[in-house]
């Protein structure tokens, strides 16, 4: 155990990264959670207040002019693009990742064309985008068909007219192959639509470089915007003229403030937006990016990866075998920034309590002692990795913790 | 004049609601402008500030829960139900009014059922609602008609699916009828879905008691819930059972946390949920909503219509004959809380400035000598009194301020 202690000492000694800390809102807890919340980024409070109390309450509408508001959504979107690999205006930040699949994914078949009539799912996703791209296709005409991600390369037709992928799967951590599949799906015709809320933040993207049509992603994981925070949306320069919104609020018009009673499309980015922004989301969300003022997400992925490493080795060293079993794949080339631990069912004679899931009690019993992850039904713990916040012994002491709680727990019972 | 200004003071001291002014952050600006974005309430700042930094700084994930996060949408809904005469459970908070209008749309035309295939649009409605009415149209394979509101009745047929209204347009302050429109829709078999951006929290809608299907508004307008605030929709209770959303997000599924890869539908108002809701603004727009503590909308509606008409009896009164010209009905039960002046083609001589539009010039030297309305192309100034912080001495100076603006100029140029 000291042996690790100290490993993990060391690894934080020559973090190149772990000065980053200080430019967030932390305590002594453990927060594996960034992949579902972000930490809170030390500027925000100050901003947030000042949009507030200044912006609104002192300039109030004039602040749609002077303080920016109106372009927020382009502006900002400007500040995620580097982080996944875009040039800038292609991305507009609003609305919720909901509404950015429908937008993107009715946009891609209509971008298809006639007599390509099917949408192809990841059948892994996070539930959200099923539900939606069974909207999309309900409303466009299209059959929709769940395909597990590396299977798409063979079921694509040319009947496929948009393929709904998820970046890093949000159950296991598994990293697809973005480029690989991108690729195939661009050769049969189709339109990839990318989603990046467990991947964004965390490692590179790289969506000019593999010519990614469209993508959306959260900003409340790995990119700390806040509990909610405004979502994002990524069309491709070439396809901006030809993106065909199912909604076309006025922002999206080419002359919003002439109220005209038909709808002409602006050019750009701004095409993707729909209506009045929320601001002091979207301003508490540009005062978060700041945290990655000279940050390179090559380093923050080497971190990531050396973390997951680690914590995987220290789970190894303190669990006894049997009792969890790694969901996340060990090639580096197939891992997001999370571990999700599987409970053995073994388990279940200590921990289940009426019924309820063994691995939601393993975490609460976690989260009392300091170390915060969470738990996926029916029998997942996820631990993120926030590399910007979270350092070796951090992963340290978490895997101790669980072992501490899975031993203790997993005693025979005494009558 | 200073009878004027006497009759000013006695109204101000006679007004019950003029304490409530000091439920705002304002300083000696006349403030027209309350009908685009509310002034902010001075419980805003402190509550925004806790939100941030204790609710996500320090709770962080636990607040979806221990701050009730998650049921925010529905809680703020039951807020703002009385304010437009509902009662609990048919409102939910999030997004902005232009997916609302599409999730509405969308709705209304599935209730209304086979063999309806029309939707009519309200022809002078803010645009938005008309861009995303053809969105809706198109997707749900209607053809998409504007008529003037008041032909609503005589263009009625059995093909009419959906009628998508403003309760007061946003350009004139016209208050259309919601209760007869809405029985003539419903008596061709119909759905009418209302917009009430312009006139919630300014007078009473009466939403449960005359039978209105589905309605959606802003909350930044006379709601004062901040920039880019998330909009709301109402769906009355016996329709939420057939409420079939474009947009079924996984915050709309029976059981969210499930992680099913198949959707069922949420009962009761959170089916018309989508992502995940943006919580900064939401619980900025709670804190907001305490200023309606203990006040009555018919006392804001009187005081309204007697604000509209001091100011356009101070304009009567101090500007010219025939240079500016009132859009906004004089009958009260056609008056919205906003007063529309058309400024005179005859101001061009001396207001035209390398072609820019006279009512633009004009509002910028009105809220040059601190008078913010603001104005509509081509030469509308808009006159937004929001009475829970606007007063007559208010009413008064901005009449004034515009005959001395509109005086000063309209002398002839000396060559």
């Amino acid at each position: 155990m000291s042996e690790l202690i100290d490993a993990a000492a060391k690894l934080d000694a020559a973090d190149p990264l772990a000065g980053l800390r200080e430019r967030f809102v932390l305590d002594d807890t453990v927060y594996l959670d960034g992949n579902s919340l972000g930490a809170l980024p030390a500027a925000v409070p100050d901003r947030v207040a000042d949009v507030v109390r200044r912006q609104w309450g002192e300039l109030r509408i004039r602040s749609w002019e002077e303080s920016g508001w109106w372009t927020a959504p382009e502006r900002i979107g400007d500040r995620i693009a580097p982080l996944v690999g875009a040039g800038p205006g292609q991305i507009v930040v609003g609305d919720s990742t909901s509404v950015n699949v429908f937008k993107a994914l009715v946009a891609a078949v209509r971008l298809a064309g006639d007599g390509r009539d099917e949408i192809l799912v990841d059948a892994t996703t996070f539930p959200t985008d099923g539900y939606i791209a069974g909207s999309a296709a309900r409303m466009t005409g299209c059959t929709l068909r769940p395909v597990a991600p590396a299977e798409v390369p063979g079921a694509l037709t040319d009947r496929t007219a948009a393929v709904l992928l998820n970046h890093v799967d949000y159950r296991t951590g598994r990293l697809h192959d973005l480029p690989g599949l991108t690729a195939a799906v661009h050769e049969a015709g189709a339109y990839a639509v990318w989603d990046l809320c467990h991947s964004a933040g965390a490692l590179p993207v790289g969506l000019d470089e593999h010519g990614v049509g469209l993508a959306v992603g959260c900003t409340y994981k790995y990119l700390n915007g806040g509990p909610g925070s405004p979502a994002y949306l990524y069309v491709r320069r070439d396809l901006q003229s030809r993106f065909d919104s199912p909604l076309p609020g006025w922002n999206s018009h080419a002359e919003p403030f002439g109220m005209r009673p038909g709808y002409t499309p602006a050019d750009g980015a701004p095409r993707a937006r729909v209506g009045t922004p929320d601001i002091l989301s979207m301003l508490a969300l540009e005062a978060a990016l700041e945290v990655w003022d000279g940050v390179s997400i090559e380093a923050v992925r080497a971190k990531s990866l050396a973390l997951t490493d680690f914590f995987l080795e220290c789970v190894a060293a303190y669990v006894p075998e049997g009792r969890v079993e790694s969901l996340t794949p060990a090639g580096h080339a197939e891992r997001g920034s999370q571990v999700a631990l599987r409970c053995s069912p073994k388990l279940s004679a200590s921990f289940e309590q009426g019924g309820a899931p063994i691995a939601g009690e393993v975490m609460k019993r976690l989260i009392g002692r300091g170390v915060v992850g969470d738990f996926r039904r029916p029998d997942v713990l996820r631990f993120g990795f926030t590399p910007l916040y979270v350092g070796f012994g951090d992963a340290e002491r978490a895997a101790r913790v669980l072992a501490e709680v899975l031993v203790a727990r997993a005693r025979p019972h005494r009558a």
